[in-house]
Parts: structure tokens; C-alpha cells; sequence
């Protein structure tokens, strides 16, 4: 059936619509790691359970389905950022790890961001992130390993006595193009702010100038300082103010992070008997090593600043740390990131408003370990010590209640990423653009379609 | 912005709409504990990670924020099916384990059926738990405690050796409406179908009839056999078809569980030693159990064939053990309830289709334990043994893959709900109707003015 409504907005698009601007521009916001679960940890916190987020308003709402595989081509059903990243900037399925790469093949797949370049449109990347991690990454590099940072880890990192995966076939020696910041140095990237700067204060391969250099020879004013964001706009952008990923807002009272629970020797001798300590309630407080850092709207406005033009432009804005700090079992740290994209979004809306050439996507790359759980446990009338075998935060709300926040996929020093759909919203420009629910690299489909497809 | 779509939505609205149906129908579908997590399993599991369930269609897609208040109304973050049933079948946000009565005060709240009943329409309840459940409980019943199911539960349910709270307030002797079993034989649904027949073999408070004889003399024919289901409809139909919750269609091979990884003595010394053995990989094979049992969509096919009428109706279908199983710790159950219940959707969208006066509504009640963990660690490559603390079963799935469930949010015997937005769909129907975030009392006033409101 086509209902009424659909029907006339066919109509509406025939007859009333005003005539397209010549700009088009999309702003891709994605939250690393941001699933249902941590938007609603986020918005107990922030501003309650029946309070609304600045994406909660957002017209539009589809969910995207996370693609993998592995380098046979077998499915997977638990990403990283480098591939989902991959599916979005390229509408290409590929292997965990992967940038802009094909599984198996390890061929180099165009991106939105080359697309939209070769069609005279400005693009920027901004990440609270090293700007040579996954997510930005896939929109600027080809990479087997996305471990493969600088001219050095493109020879293999070492990391807890274990020797990763190299990228030697990347090498500008073996004709290929450098490592991942070697290849934003010489990309035609017209904003890039984030961390990293320690993937660029080291020798370009071959080298004795630095990648930072090779930046700057290829018209990049290269920033480290938020007060430098407000230069002149006659030039390329890098801004590089963290070593690599950006310290986040907050973090846990005294940096504590989530902790075991503690059962009495009773309860250790049979599960329904004894006690059990849990980790004392906390607040979130801010992180003291965030001072100086610009926020990631702050970095977005620099953006949209210099992006603007009558061609139009892709603006990927990244929160890295919902997921990083997801990782560590830090709640406080993923709180505080999300509100940094929340800030983000809205002036993204704002930049929106009153224009129809401007798409704004919200989205997720996949789920992630944050589990939401009772304060008191649905089988607390029973008398047995009920807790976590993982570890758990408890955070005093605003409300004046306790949230608890449950991780517990695996027993290593970094939880695991998990499967699940993911959120995609958009403002009023994608209405009729989105599907109710969409594979992720339908999203690179929409943002393709909506930038270089003639209006009907 | 009021966008040109938007005006020409409303356009439609005035000047093209078909002249109003004079039937208002509401099916209302819920999945319990059907987070974007359990859809993405099950989907994995039925379709294959890119395939489309029928509920991965339905047009319009929203979400829902959960609330949920204890007794002295301060807020709790993690609901169970009582409270949020009551919020969707009321409006009114309530503590946890309340069947339509208010938190604290304990006074019954008008649910959404009572008010279709009184305008003359037709209601129906099928559910695969016990018709006398939470979720079914809350459109037609008013306790202030779930498990007063029936005439001696009212009196304090005993279980792990515990005595549960009582409801003696509610018992007729006290001027109460009885047990929720009386209060449904006493009810004018046009159609209960589901499980809870231990709850109607048992003699009325103060009666020697029992609560299933109490029900015929209300009018009801009462049956227990999925073949009975065709018979006349000239009465209130009242389907028992198991003693509690019905079997499930789909079990683990052998019945098996999730089960936790067995680490290797190094291991156990130290976690970067050592190995560990994961649960062997399995697939789901039909519950015996479940042989004979009339499935979800053949209780939804009766009620539909009982409640369309000239007035309208409202429909509420639940499909109980996504849930259940997954307290319990059983991927396969839940997966083949999902199935259940997108076949149950299908029905209710094929009658909705070819006409405008049916409101198809598809959502979850709350977040459940169940996530989707890497069969292959993130941190794989670090050599050291990665598994989860809590519970693992790895399913085998057409795609030649292994999908990783895993529970961890205690060590209980039953799982915890988690706290999350759950998802709300809607068919066409439903466009315009439902912004793209909604709280959960906020379905109820969809549903309320859908039917009840004059058309403007």
C-alpha cells in the first residue's frame, strides 16, 4: 500500500520543491562504539532518563546492520572501526583491521572522501582520536593493517612482547605510499584535527625530514594548539593537539575505573551463601589532562568554518573514546565523550537549519562491551549475593540514583567490541534519503547519492 | 525547518486522505527482551547477517526510553516486564513487579484495553508465557505484585525457599477484584490465548469451582488444544494451552546451555598463561516439548479472525521467551521465539495491508543479558587465553561462521534485564504518528489516540 502521506510527499518533491542549491554537503558524526546501550547510559547521566540528548530530537531514525568478514571472505559477526569505517567510506564489506582495503585481494578501495575531491568538494576529518587511527583513517588511506600508523609500526608494532602484523609492501620503497600519516601528509585533505602528533614528529620513510614536514610541503599549516584553530583559511589544516588519541572530559572520582566485586569467603564456598562488597558508588568528574584540549565541537566549528563553499563539502567528525574508554571499563570516559558529540551534532544542526543542501548522518561503527544493570538485582528478594563476574562501575546520577554499569566480555585488560545493529539518524534533509534499516555500506550508498547524483 | 516534504505531508493529511474508516485497530506486538542486540542474533542465526527478518521492513522506525520509578518514586535504571508493560498499556510510568497500579500509593490505573472495552471495541491478549504473566497481566489486571497469579500465589508465593510478597489486600474476602487468573476469568477480553492453565485449575477464592469454570460461567470457552482454536465465535475464547509458559520451538543441541570456559591450570595462575577450552560450537534443534503447541502466529491468526469488526480493536501479541530463554542462558530458545514473533508480525502486517485503519506497533519491553562476542578475540594476536567470565554458547550458523552469546551479568542462576532504548516499529500506518524517540508511556497515547481521537 502507499499510504496518503507518501503519496504527497512524491508530490511535494515534484511540485513544491525549492530549486536545488549547486552546494552539497554531508555531515557524517560517527560515534565510535556508541550502540543503544551507551546513548542510554549517557543520557541517564547527562540529563536523566526522560531527558533528551541533542541526537534524541534528530527527525530520522534507521538502524545499520555491521558487515564483516574475514580475509576468505567467511562472515564474521563482530567488527572493529577499521573495517566498519571502511564499509561507510567505501560501501565495501572487508576483514577487521582493514583501511580502505579489500579482504584477501588487499587491494585500495576509493573513498567518499576521493570521490568527493575529485569532484572539487572541500572534505575534513576531525577525531577526538590520533587523525591516523581507524575511523578517520578510512576515509584518507589504503592499509592492510591499520596498526600501521607511521613510517615506523609500518615495519610491524610491538605491543605487550608481541610483534603485530607489518604493512612492508605499503613502503614508498616497495612502491607503494607510505605509511598512514605519510599519507595524509601528502593528501588533498582540506581539514584534518585530532591527535597523533607522534605519527608525524618522526622521519618520513626514506627520509631525514619529518612527516610533519612533509605536511607542511604539501600546504598544510600544521597546528598543535586550540587557539591556533583560528588562522587564516588560505591553506590546508593538520591540527595535531594530543601525542595520539585526545584525553577525554571525565573520568571516574580519583581516575577509578570498574572494579571486581568482592564476595566474603562464604560466598566463595557456595553461591548462595555470605556477601558480597561491590565497588563503592562515584561520580564522574573531569579529567584534569583534558585541560587546553579543544572539544571536538570546538574542532567541528574550525571545520565547518573552513569547509563552507559554494561546491560543497564531506565533514567526518569522529568521538573516538566512547569506544576507547568502553575498552578500559571507564563509563565516565565514554559519558564525557558522548556529550562531546552531542555538542558536536548540534552545532552540525545548526549549521543545517534553514538550508536543504546539507545532509547530517549520526551513526555508530559497532556495538560495544558497556552492559546497563540493575542496582538491585531483579533476584535480590532471594537473599543471595547476586553480582557481576566481570567488573562494574556504580555511578550516582543527578536523579539521585544509582546506575550500574556492567563489563564483562572478557577477562583481558580491553574488553571486546560486541555485535549488534547499531543506531543511524539523520536531520530532515534524509528524510525519504533512509531506509528504516540499512547495511552499513548503504550508508556510504546515501551519502554518494545525496553529494553527486543530479536532483530529480 | 519546516521542510517541503513535511508541508506536503500535512497538505496530504487535509486534502487527500481517503474518507476515514469507521474501524480503529491496534496490533501491538512485544517482543520481551527484544533489544537491537537479540534481533541481531537471531537475525544472524534465521538469515544470515545481511538477510531481512519481516520486522527489519516495517517502515517506520522509532525507539523507546524505558522508565522505570521504585516505591518512593526515585528513578531506577533497569525495568522488568510488570512496570513496563503497565507503562505501555497506561501511560503511567511505575516500580517494578506492578501490574497496572501505581508505585507507592497502590491505587489500579486504567489501561488501554479497559478503555477500548468501554468504546465498544474488541481487545485480545495472546501471549506464549502464561496469559496470567506480566506483560499480558498489565492490560487486563491490578496488582501490586506479579507473582499473585492466582488464588494461593495471592497469598505469597514460595520459591527458592523464600516467601514472596503477598497481595492479600487484593483477595475478594478484602474487597479486592482476586488473583490476576480471577480477574482475567472475570474479564470481557474478547480473546486470551497462551500458556498459565495451573492457574485456572485451582478452586476461586472462597468457591469450590475453579478459576477455569469461574471463566465459562463469564462466557468464556475455555480450550487446550491448538485444534480447538477453529471452533464457534459466538464466545469470549479463552486458550490455556500449557500449564505455565508454553515451550519454546528451538533448544541448544541436547538441550544445552550456555556454559563458561574451562581455563588450564596456567591459566588460572596467571591470565597471559596458559590456555583455555571454550564451549564446543553448536547449532539450535527443535524443543521436543514444543510438539503440539499452537505457534505464536497461529494464536495470532485466531485472534484476528475473533476481533475484526465494524467498532475496531486492539491486539496485544507478546512473544514471552526471548526473554525467558535468555534468563535461562539459551540463545536457541530465544532466536526460535524471535522467529515466532516475525512470523506473528507478518500476519498483522498482511491484515493491515489494503487498509489505513490498522496500527501495526512492534517494540521490546526492556534490555535482556544476551550479547554478541568476537568468536575470534580482538586481542587474539596477544597469544594470551581471552574468554569471558560469565557463560558462552558458540553457535554454528548457515553462513558457516561461529556466532559468540555471551551472559555475564551475574552469576545467579537467571540472567539480569539490562538497561537500554528498545526499539518501536510501525507499519505505514504508523507514519507521522510516532516521532523518532519516544518514552514508553508515550505508546500508550499512540495507540489512545489512534483510537480513540476524531480524525481532524
Amino acid at each position: 500500500m502507499i499510504g496518503a502521506a507518501r503519496i504527497c510527499r512524491i508530490l511535494a518533491l515534484l511540485l513544491l520543491a525549492s530549486p536545488a542549491s549547486a552546494a552539497r554537503n554531508v555531515i557524517l558524526v560517527i560515534g565510535d562504539g556508541m550502540d543503544d546501550v551507551q546513548i542510554t547510559i549517557a543520557r541517564n547521566y547527562l540529563v536523566g532518563a526522560e531527558g533528551r540528548l541533542v541526537i534524541d530530537d534528530m527527525p530520522v531514525r534507521s538502524a545499520a546492520q555491521v558487515l564483516t568478514v574475514d580475509e576468505v571472505g567467511r562472515r564474521v559477526y563482530v567488527a572493529d572501526s577499521a573495517n566498519t569505517a571502511t564499509s561507510i567510506a567505501t560501501g565495501v564489506v572487508t576483514s577487521r583491521g582493514r583501511i580502505a582495503t579489500t579482504a584477501g585481494s588487499d587491494e585500495p578501495i576509493e573513498t567518499i572522501l576521493e570521490q568527493a575531491e575529485a569532484a572539487g568538494l572541500r572534505t575534513g576529518l576531525v577525531t577526538t582520536a590520533s587523525v591516523t587511527d581507524a575511523t578517520p583513517a578510512a576515509f584518507v588511506a589504503h592499509m592492510s593493517v591499520r596498526t600501521c600508523e607511521d613510517p615506523e609500526s609500518i615495519q610491524g608494532v610491538k605491543r605487550y612482547g608481541i610483534v603485530l602484523p607489518h604493512c612492508r609492501q605499503y613502503t614508498r620503497a616497495n612502491g607503494g605510499p607510505g605509511s598512514i600519516s605519510e599519507q595524509i601528509a601528502r593528501s588533498d585533505v582540506d581539514v584534518v584535527l585530532g591527535g597523533g602528533s607522534r605519527h608525524f614528529d618522526i622521519a618520513a620513510e626514506g627520509e631525514s625530514r619529518s612527516v610533519r614536514e612533509q605536511a607542511e610541503d604539501n600546504g598544510f599549516t600544521v597546528i598543535d594548539k586550540a587557539a591556533a584553530m583560528t588562522g587564516g583559511h588560505d591553506s590546508k589544516l593538520l591540527g595535531l593537539f594530543a601525542a595520539s588519541t585526545m584525553p577525554v572530559r571525565w573520568r571516574g572520582e580519583n581516575g577509578r575505573s570498574a572494579e571486581p566485586a568482592t564476595p566474603s569467603w562464604l560466598n566463595q564456598l557456595h553461591p548462595f551463601l555470605g556477601s558480597v562488597r561491590l565497588p563503592e558508588p562515584m561520580r564522574c568528574e573531569p579529567d584534569p589532562e583534558f585541560a587546553g584540549m579543544p572539544s571536538l565541537a570546538d574542532m567541528t566549528r574550525t571545520a565547518l568554518a573552513r569547509l563552507e563553499n559554494e561546491r560543497g563539502f564531506l565533514l567526518m567528525v569522529e568521538s573516538a573514546s566512547i569506544d576507547k574508554q568502553a575498552h578500559e571499563r571507564k563509563p565516565c570516559g565514554s559519558i564525557g565523550e558522548l556529550a562531546q558529540l552531542d555538542e558536536a551534532v548540534a552545532l552540525a544542526l545548526e549549521f543545517a537549519e534553514q538550508r536543504e543542501d546539507t545532509l547530517v548522518l549520526v551513526t555508530a561503527d559497532h556495538g560495544h562491551a558497556a552492559q546497563l544493570v540493575p542496582e538491585t538485582s531483579l533476584f535480590a528478594q532471594y537473599g543471595a549475593p547476586v553480582y557481576s563476574p566481570g567488573m562494574l562501575v556504580r555511578l550516582l546520577t543527578d536523579e539521585g540514583s544509582i546506575m550500574g554499569v556492567n563489563y564483562a566480555t572478557n577477562s583481558f585488560p580491553y574488553e571486546e567490541h560486541t555485535g549488534s545493529q547499531v543506531p543511524l539518524l539523520a536531520n530532515e534533509t534524509g528524510e525519504d534519503l533512509i531506509p528504516s534499516l540499512v547495511t552499513q555500506p548503504q550508508i556510504y550508498e546515501i551519502m554518494h547519492s545525496f553529494l553527486f547524483d543530479e536532483p530529480d
